[in-house]
């Protein structure tokens, strides 16, 4: 079959790999749709940041570059494995992407998101999105129900939105602040819409993105180099600031201006990824008793994410900003990706 | 009658001053014991920092420096003032030395602590501890009881490390992990061995303090520069991490190991103010979402820490190491605090 695999920065390539075959327990599925995420971009870009390599194999997998790319996939069960009776051949499914140890402390308190030696299919070995066939075990597969299977690649980045606004614990009657109109943070706005809180207000500085936002459920949209955020929030929010906030982007300026719009007792979530150390006022944490949190990825959230989408409270197709063949994923995807920025949301590519 | 008063760098003066007189709905308290805070000294060494100056008098007094220093103080009820009917003049109390605003969203929400124009009393005005008498509203009096007032001049350190373990939603079943054995952390350790908690460890360098750790109730002492603290607590928890940990040193490398030695969805409080920003390591937090709060004083934590005290499960004791008299408190107190920094954990002086 075809897959894309990554060998080094720049350096993705569509060739032939040997099918994979399903074994006991697991399901095989033929994937429909399987998005390009922006840790596929860094890889491709910066890479290998999580793609392991020969000197240092994932210890899970044991594999190491060349690895297919592609974690944001959903398509239709294949082949069920020996023993897996409770779902049906033509089912559509989403496939929740990890490889984990269940043996560490994280796997054991069911956190297995943050398992020590935590793998992704797509990132770490066990072949990857971009490819016709993956095989995954029973428990990493979620019924779509109705939904198609291109929206279904768009519950893994959902999850990670739901996920960090689930930690955060939004409720209904707050203001919630988004830091970043990127992927992440545009589907964060809509996991908040989604929850029904009442004041999402959203801090982009790219136009293309500020347009995005309003469409994903911000109530209102400030632009950082044009307003002192902070300042703006707190008029927003007669004096209080931000129920909760999360900081999307990886920048210093950001998470402290984050920090300093929070309310008094509220939370900060850190879903942004970093780069470097960051330079923080810890005293704007003490003085005003804020919470900042930690968020990755998602741990038993596809299957409300999959309901939250079923259920009408998010519009998915607003992020699909392409639709792409395996053969086009280096220009049509990942080049396209790198050039227009911020003009794409989700680009889907259909092994 | 006599206070200490605060001028400005290496002055202090213990001089006459107006006595307060009790107003409707206040009491005026006979101070018998106020304890020297780190506070008290960062002002004496570094200050005006939280004293107000001439050009900024704190919002709600009006004052400025000279200010009547002490917070850690109690007392015996001397009068009532008009409407206070559920206290009797010869009452042992200590007084919380609170100044808020009573309106803003902190004030509103009951987390006074982190009121938006927070002030203290012997240190932001309406006098302090080290002064024979002291006026307060009826709100900030808490009867001690049966314990005496030099006890009760501990209640108030005490207080900061119930709020801090209270935050930190420390379970008996609990391992806790504190960095610094000065006053704070030493307190801390004590109200967590309180609590019930089963594993304590304390992080301290110096020889002196290490030693009155486990008298606070430490099971393990670690020397930072003598073992690899994050290994260490490793070990010490067979490989899962420290449930809650607690920041009492403002240091870099401290806030940096307490993050990496919490368990994985874990709470780091940080309790100490900090005199710089910090350089963290976000992914720390992300990788492993652990949690980082801030902790500022006590709210509403003064009648439970009085108990945790009356019950017995603190010896309150082994915290004072000196007493002395108000006309010595720059040369027997300030300056002793300053010469012998790790021998003294809290000098008590008696106006």
């Amino acid at each position: 079959m075809k897959a894309a695999r990554f060998y080094g920065p720049g350096d993705i390539r569509v060739e032939d790999v040997p099918e994979p075959q399903a074994r006991p327990g697991t399901v095989k599925v033929e994937v429909e749709w399987c998005g390009i995420c922006g840790t596929d971009l860094h890889e491709y870009v910066d890479g290998p940041i999580f793609a392991p390599t020969a000197d240092a194999p994932h210890p899970l997998t044991g594999e190491s570059v060349p690895i297919t790319l592609g974690h944001e996939f959903a398509g239709v069960v294949h082949e069920l494995g020996e023993g897996v009776t409770d779902l049906r051949v033509g089912d559509r499914v989403v496939v929740e992407p990890y490889i984990v140890c269940g043996t560490c402390d994280a796997c054991q308190q069911g956190k297995y998101n943050v398992c020590r030696t935590l793998g992704f299919v797509g990132l770490s070995g066990y072949g990857g999105g971009f490819s016709q066939f993956v095989v995954a075990e029973r428990r990493w597969i979620h019924p779509l129900g109705d939904l198609g299977t291109d929206v279904g690649a768009l519950i893994e980045p959902l999850a990670v939105a739901y996920h960090a606004v689930r930690l955060s614990h939004a409720q209904p009657g707050h203001t919630a602040l988004v830091f970043g109109a990127g992927p992440i943070g545009l589907v964060t706005t809509a996991a908040l819409r989604a929850r029904g809180v009442e004041q999402i207000i959203v801090v982009e500085p790219a136009d293309v993105r500020k347009a995005k936002a309003p469409v994903a459920g911000a109530d209102h949209v400030l632009d950082p180099t044009a307003t002192d955020v902070v300042a703006e929030v707190m008029e927003l929010t007669k004096g209080r600031g931000a129920d909760v906030s999360f900081e999307c982007a990886g920048i210093d300026q950001v998470l402290k201006a984050a920090i300093q719009s929070t309310r008094v007792g509220g939370t900060c979530v850190n879903v942004a990824i970093w780069g470097h150390e960051a330079s923080v006022a810890m005293n704007d944490l003490v003085f005003r008793e804020v919470n900042v949190l930690g968020s990755l990825a998602y741990a038993d959230d596809h299957p409300a994410t999959i309901e939250m989408v079923a259920s009408g409270k998010v519009d998915p197709f607003q992020f699909i900003t392409g639709r792409i063949d395996l053969d086009d994923i280096v220009t049509s995807g990942f080049d396209e990706l790198i050039n227009n920025k911020e003009e794409n949301v989700k680009i889907l590519v259909r092994p």
